[in-house]
């Protein structure tokens, strides 16, 4: 059995890509305010960027907000990414981006929902609740999570930020730490099945390197560059991990917005490279 | 208009209650494991509880695992509430148990999802992301949200119990306090327009009097009585305001699973109403 970050990384060595492309269709982006027009809009864009995408990462509210017919719409688009991924002979990892969090029991509807019956290889959460909010997402190896560590909206700090007291993870340098590495820290001491990764919002460059010191190996999910300000190469430079994986960036309206998808996801999971490869000879 | 919390407080004194019947078409529970299923479970248990109800209380999750048809009995359901309303002459506010939590344009269209197309009144949601995850719920003061404080899981204590510093709370008695307490004390200060309660488990008495002497006036969500272990009289004497309201008691099973759910229903009912007056006796 594969586990999911095993998957993910086979299919960023396939597409030399870390682009992770945002599947949002955001009202006032659509030909016209329906299920259909959002679903028409996600499968022209996985049309147009399944080979740079290193994964697709579907947001649920944004079909939910369409009711029954959205929650079709949304089945539809990740079945379609499959048919993409036969077709090309290489799977890409469906990302959905719910942040659910709910107590045990309540939770294994929210896995069951996400990952039999969508078909979703992956779900973002909320990590508010505990350890035991998240065991039925992960029992599985080959289903996989992000949970979320420092979100990249601008008011992440107001309990993210907050210091706490190290407890098990006192060493002698750190006696207390933000809350949100307290989380990453914990996060990682879960990991005993290599499906747990972090959400590292981009618009936040020391948290990011202070969580990628205190987490080494994880994947972190990092949202925020374009629209909400994060600049490419100083998120990557953060973020990357020694073997020049490890990061995986959403983007959608800069993407879609385009006048040319395809080669706008092209040229931005070309310029990653080029980030990626002045970082490993810088760090030869 | 009508602030959400004076919209429920109406419904408390009509009807004399603060119990909040849950709607949790869990699949175990159901004749067989459809959609249809679960309105039935659900019209049933509202046609027969309706008369005691302060609130009712759909989980989203519990739909959403049947994927679209799932969605549509969801919206039957919170249609049904509102014609048994009509038919008894006193609105019954209809809680969307969620947990959603994200970036401002994506709680965006959480917002619109549960406010304008399910028609919901209020939404439980996580506070993890901070106030400006929150703000599109509450612009609007006949919309009302429950903010994840203190959960009723086993592992709740993981992260929301550890000691931060109190910040802007800080008091000459008290210069740390629990996370919990925390946000509590932030949800108190974003409570401008009278619809912001908290999630308080019915399964740590400590935390909940901890939280009530720090928030005197705000409305608790207090699930885990029942199969979860919280007892009935603790929890009241705990949670209850001085004016005896201030406290909305969930249950399901203990209901739905009972010979006759509409006795049931009555009874619990009858038993909060005995122990409240008892501490307002005590209290006189």
């Amino acid at each position: 059995m594969e586990s999911f970050f095993s998957f993910l990384e086979k299919r960023v060595d396939d597409c030399s890509s870390l682009l992770c492309i945002g599947l949002d269709p955001h009202i006032p982006d659509l030909k016209e305010p329906s299920a259909a027009s959002a679903r028409e809009f996600c499968l022209n864009l996985v049309k147009q960027t399944s080979h740079y995408a290193a994964a697709f990462k579907p947001n649920a509210a944004f079909f939910e907000v369409f009711g029954a017919d959205g929650w079709t719409a949304l089945k539809d688009v990740i079945d379609a990414i499959q048919e993409e991924s036969n077709r090309m002979g290489s799977m890409i990892p469906v990302i959905l981006d719910a942040k659910r969090g709910d107590v045990p029991s309540t939770a294994k509807a929210y896995a069951k929902s996400a990952f039999e019956n969508l078909s979703a290889h992956c779900i973002t959460l909320n990590s508010y609740l505990g350890k035991d909010s998240i065991e039925p997402f992960v029992q599985n190896p080959e289903n996989g999570i992000f949970l979320l560590c420092k979100t990249s909206n601008p008011g992440s700090g107001e309990f993210q930020d907050l210091i706490v007291d190290g407890g098990q993870w006192t060493t002698d340098d750190q006696r207390s730490m933000p809350l949100y590495e307290y989380v990453a820290r914990s996060a990682e001491s879960w990991n005993v099945n290599n499906n747990i990764g972090l959400v590292v919002g981009a618009t936040y460059l020391d948290a990011m390197k202070r969580i990628r010191v205190a987490t080494p190996g994880l994947w972190f999910l990092s949202p925020g560059i374009g629209a909400q300000g994060g600049e490419l190469e100083q998120v990557v430079k953060s973020g990357l991990r020694k073997d020049g994986k490890g990061i995986l960036l959403p983007m959608s309206r800069t993407i879609s917005q385009s006048d040319n998808p395809r080669q706008r996801a092209a040229e931005i999971r070309d310029e990653i490279l080029v980030i990626r490869d002045q970082i490993s000879r810088q760090r030869e």
